[in-house]
């Protein structure tokens, strides 16, 4: 049986600030809601899941914009949650502070990084909670802890106060405990969402077949449900031809963010971010621009395809959640293939919304929906339709 | 008569790399380019225009992708280039490091904040210069120097490496002597740019009015050899609407990014940007949240406006460049009224080329091109097909 304080304590960062909230009306009224300890908060210091940031960095200056948004529309902020050191893990593991526990699936990891996000909305610590997404650091903890959970549009909300990783695909996300809270934060950042849009959804197979079979089997029926879809390959130019280019664009802009800061000698750092940054230091600098040139074309062609209307549907995850116990090798493994699903989003710089639509050995397992530049409203619209659909209006 | 030397010695920073290219072949070999002094170049320092940073800041741990495209495309980099303290200024002006010369107009500012780019790119030190765009730091001191000049879609080039001042209008773009070397520098980030592609030039009548009369008449001739046109109304929501938009997202960022450091006691801080310090914060944290959302509308607007194939056409500036001994009281009104064309793009993200098409009192002044999102190439193949027309292949 799951103790609630034992997982607001693996979710909620000590140095939390008290909760509290800046007004008393508003739209989000009666809500509450955390915050990634990547994210700042005015007085409070920013430790993005490492000792010596917490130690070193003082207080932050300014709440970010990206909370103020909440706060103004009369949200509490119960907290600020856990992450994977400096952001940079798939998993929510942090040999530092601990890793959050996964309240539906309690010897798995929770996702991350924005796992103490993802772990205090499924416990009902909150209503939701701000993460961010890189390379699948909101998708992929909404779907191991069976939330909601949106990615948007790169460059739509800003970034700053918000620790920088790999900027070109650094975006600010969110987790909630239904698809009626996943949409009504997302009305006060976009505006109001209309109830229904014109639609086109695209099945990828091909990204289906990335999936591990029970995973394509759980996502069936909902698939199904969706009714009149159209079946596409995403990956006209390969898998690895994806992976290749998201994973020298995302090294490269770590290293030019952290490498400085990670380099200074007795620096307390995991030996997955270690690893992850001698790797960064090590890659020669021509692979570089092809990636950057590569990622255009990728993103030309994801555009043109999704249209005004497109939507693409693929697994949020390959698999369910690996063992808390899990070794490193095995990490990174599946961080690689789940990585193929994460990375086309984040590579297109494109909102997508996970949904808990089903479960598999009893793990959650997320479907996720990829919409256009700026459809971020129209996907949150979709979401609540289909939610109510499968009767999943609150998350399982 | 102006000294090349003296040139040089105002727009290169003392502390620039020697000269060196990574290859001898490839698009941009042969052509020599610049780096503003905000932008990381592995082994050198970052002075962002502040002795403080010069001193503190040790040397760039990586070189920032949005360089390395260019050393991969085998142009030399010739050094780094001054910019105002911090990014923060459309005039050039840096008290601590002196104010780059303009050479089209000596006796007149460069524009800022790219202001060495500008300025060395101008007087033939080099062929291209990268700079970055804010609030339209490419964008003046291109039409002030009398060159070309591009503002990208905001997300499009990597930020890695590159100082955050306002992560949220933050952009790299680069300054160029000729269309036709501005346009294949744009080649090395998105890719062979067609010849010709469908365009619907939409001229904003009431940008014009921003302009001073005499900016009005010198650029006519230019827009009349736009050919067929349409006219439009920019502003419908008012030019109040959209500045007021702008400065409360573009402070409450610089108070994220660049509070803490700012606020150290004994700070090297110049007075402006020290002033625009306690602007952002005794500025109400309630006037973000509102302002984040207007702009998501004015941004919705913009994009449904110019579809898969509108131009808008605008002056750059609304003024000649103010004069070197410019009052502080002189430059802020300045400011204003130009920034009320330049935070068109900055709010709605969208890429704008500046053309050296015309002179006024013998200061160069610039027509501007804003695209829709992603719209960088075609603005590039329009500004070489229309330099053409006018007989300014290279700036005048």
């Amino acid at each position: 049986m799951l103790d609630r304080q034992d997982i607001r304590k693996s979710a909620i960062v000590g140095h939390s600030p008290a909760p509290f909230r800046l007004r008393d009306d508003g739209p989000l009224a009666g809500l509450s809601f955390a915050v990634k300890d990547l994210i700042d908060i005015e007085g409070s210091p920013t430790a993005c899941g490492n000792p010596d940031r917490l130690r070193d960095d003082g207080l932050a200056p300014s709440t970010a914009p990206a909370v103020l948004t909440l706060l103004g529309a009369g949200a509490t902020c119960v907290g600020k949650t856990h992450t994977d050191e400096v952001a940079c893990g798939m998993f929510g593991t942090n040999p530092h502070f601990g890793t959050p526990i996964n309240p539906k699936a309690p010897d798995r990891v929770p996702g991350g990084s924005s796992s103490g996000s993802a772990s205090a909305v499924a416990a009902g610590l909150c209503d939701f909670a701000l993460g961010t997404d890189t390379g699948g650091s909101v998708r992929v903890p909404a779907s191991f802890c069976g939330i909601f959970g949106i990615r948007t549009t790169h460059g739509r909300i800003s970034t700053a106060g918000v620790m920088a990783m790999a900027p070109s695909f650094d975006t600010v996300g969110w987790l909630a405990s239904s698809a009626e809270i996943l949409l009504q934060v997302g009305e006060t950042y976009f505006g109001p969402i209309p109830d229904r849009a014109a639609e086109r959804l695209l099945i990828a197979t091909d990204a289906f077949d990335v999936a591990a079979p029970k995973i394509v089997q759980a996502l069936q029926p909902a698939v199904r449900a969706l009714g009149r879809a159209e079946d596409i390959r995403l990956y006209a130019e390969g898998v690895d031809h994806w992976l290749d280019t998201f994973r020298p664009l995302q090294l490269h802009d770590l290293r030019s963010t952290l490498g400085q800061w990670a380099s200074v000698p007795g620096r307390a750092l995991s030996q997955g971010v270690s690893d992850r940054m001698k790797l960064a230091f090590s890659m020669p600098w021509q692979n570089v621009p092809p990636a950057a040139l590569r990622r255009e074309a990728l993103t030309d062609r994801l555009v043109a395809l999704l249209g005004d209307d497109g939507v693409i549907v693929i697994p949020t995850a390959h698999n369910i959640p690996p063992p808390r116990e899990a070794s490193l090798d095995d990490l990174v493994e599946f961080r690689e293939k789940t990585l193929a699903l994460t990375c086309v989003a984040s590579l297109a710089r494109l909102p997508q919304v996970s949904l808990p639509v089903a479960s598999c050995e009893g793990c959650p397992v997320g479907l996720s929906l990829i919409g256009g530049p700026r459809a971020d409203a129209r996907l949150l619209g979709l979401a609540r339709r289909l939610a109510k659909q499968l009767g999943i209006e609150s998350a399982p």
